[in-house]
């Protein structure tokens, strides 16, 4: 069938004559072909056999198939990933989190009076116990103090050199080199097959934003996260928008099912998430009608990623561990399901 | 050059047996020179010849050839409009205002008890004198009563419900017989050179999105506006989203672009709108670099429409008037720029 199509595409792909309508039919029947033949090849290949994988590749088929019951158009395929823990690594804490500390402590070598609390010049000062024996609030202040104030341009021109230079405190490696090449190809895989893919993180949007295009090929309108203050200003008379102290919008728990809806304003079909903070999103979502998919990645590869669950202060999985089963989610075992976990280095 | 293709289609659509990939190049094809030949007819045909539908032309054609100096890529051709006033109309009020008022006498005719303040007896009486001279809080608070409690599923049912019965009190028809055929075009005309568009309005994201996918053929997911609050809920233990009282965000003013970057996260090169509360979104997007575009309506046309401008209590448009020219923004003036208003009746 191929053969003879391509005949046909000979045909068209004739003389140079044919002009720009005939060029672009060429370009558009290729793509249809490039297209065809990429779905012959596993487009899974880091995901081992089993239970997991068949049920991925069997919602995918029954949510595309016109002839199938469960069949979904394609502008509600909308599909959402948790962001840290689900599509890259969180060890040994939240990578934004370790970023905050590094420009905090690059700002107050400035204006060391930005330093207003003991809990901020732990931080500076790179005393990440400290800072963690305050919980949740502590850090929140230092990424809120480290961050307010600058433009959301000049933030992210930050994000980016960091994530360019700075090397993981375990691993030695860039961050980028911890995203997880199985959710890599589950990303690819759903958009070829018409799903829009959405990050829904409790992190913040324009952290995520200076990556998320190029690592995950995820760009910034199909990034929800927890939102900082911001503001429309007139800086030096250039029209810029300035990050402010404060959370406007704490995409956490129930807070998840609240941002897909005022930011994608319909129910995905398939939410893949890793901790209790995506609880909320994964019940919304595979509770709509049709056919849905929960799933929730379990780290359980102390030798080729790091396992935890119950006891975690990042990550920590303990209702989902223990409704997955009633709930009809899927446990994906990291260290079971998945044949690689990190891309393989360049 | 089509008849050719068209030769090389024939023969593509040649023996059934081709299957599907051929079928898919086929329709792939189809719809290539579907576009091309659209491309021949003026893609906007309710718009008069002259300065404004030249400068939009001439901008279109410049940000999408890839041989221009000011060539955009498909993925940074963002376009903002304006809902209210821009879209469709907004005399003798917002649609979603008189929405709320009939929304509060049917929800007060089963619960007297909602209408805890004389501003909310008024509007349940339908005196939108007495309404209106409490100004935008009176209006907010009428908007904000009728809506709260209601889960978003149920309260689009009630918006859908509205739109399809609810007749305009001047002109007799349904409200969405009130959206410009122009700017349906334009619309239109933008989305087949490779923009995204995107609704940015001071009105509440649920009720636009009731309507704007058949009105604009615009998807929730591009709709930004002002945001009540809202929570998500086990309803009867059915996860729901509820609206609760409050706003957690005006999408007007200063707010336009601070919304934008939350919600797409990268700057558009087209803003059009045609109030003072777009002010600020024109400046942020013209503000950047390389080609913009920044227009706003002037309802100029009392004969089809409405004439107002500095007066008025919608819509009110001073600064845009006075500063358009030297900001190099387009004064879209309704009488002269534009053929037809509304779309033909049925």
């Amino acid at each position: 069938m191929i053969a003879h199509a391509l005949g046909g595409l000979a045909h068209l792909a004739g003389p140079r004559s044919l002009g720009a309508a005939a060029g672009q039919v060429l370009a558009a029947a290729l793509l249809v072909l490039g297209l065809a033949g990429a779905a012959l090849a596993d487009p899974l290949p880091s995901w081992n056999a089993g239970e997991t994988k068949s049920r991925i590749t069997a919602f995918v088929e029954a949510v595309t198939d016109p002839a199938s019951a469960d069949f979904v158009p394609r502008a509600e395929r909308v599909a959402v990933f948790d962001n840290d823990g689900t599509l890259w690594a969180e060890k040994p804490l939240y990578f934004q989190a370790l970023f905050a500390f590094d420009l905090l402590k690059q700002r107050a070598a400035a204006d060391p009076s930005i330093l207003t609390s003991d809990t901020l010049k732990a931080a500076a000062a790179g005393d990440l116990e400290t800072v963690l024996a305050g919980g949740v609030e502590a850090l929140l202040e230092v990424v809120n103090a480290s961050h307010a104030g600058l433009s959301v341009a000049d933030f992210q021109a930050a994000s980016r050199d960091w994530l360019e230079t700075a090397l993981h405190p375990e691993t030695g490696r860039p961050f980028v080199a911890h995203v997880y090449q199985p959710m890599l190809e589950l990303l690819r895989f759903l958009r070829d097959e018409g799903f829009a893919t959405f990050i829904v993180s409790g992190g913040g949007i324009h952290f995520i934003r200076a990556y998320a295009e190029d690592a995950y090929g995820i760009p910034p309108r199909q990034v929800i996260g927890t939102v900082a203050e911001s503001a429309y200003e007139r800086v030096d008379g250039v029209p810029t928008i300035v990050k402010k102290p404060g959370i406007a919008f704490l995409d956490d728990k129930a807070g998840k099912p609240v941002g897909i809806d005022r930011v994608i304003g319909r129910r995905p079909i398939l939410a893949f998430g890793n901790s209790d903070g995506d609880f909320e999103m994964l019940e919304w979502v595979t509770g709509g009608q049709g056919a849905r998919l929960g799933l929730l990645l379990h780290h359980t590869d102390d030798a080729r990623e790091w396992a935890y669950d119950r006891e975690s202060h990042v990550g920590k999985l303990v209702r989902g561990l223990d409704e997955a089963e009633t709930r009809g989610w899927r446990l994906v075992d990291m260290a079971r399901d998945w044949k690689t976990v990190f891309p393989e280095r360049e």
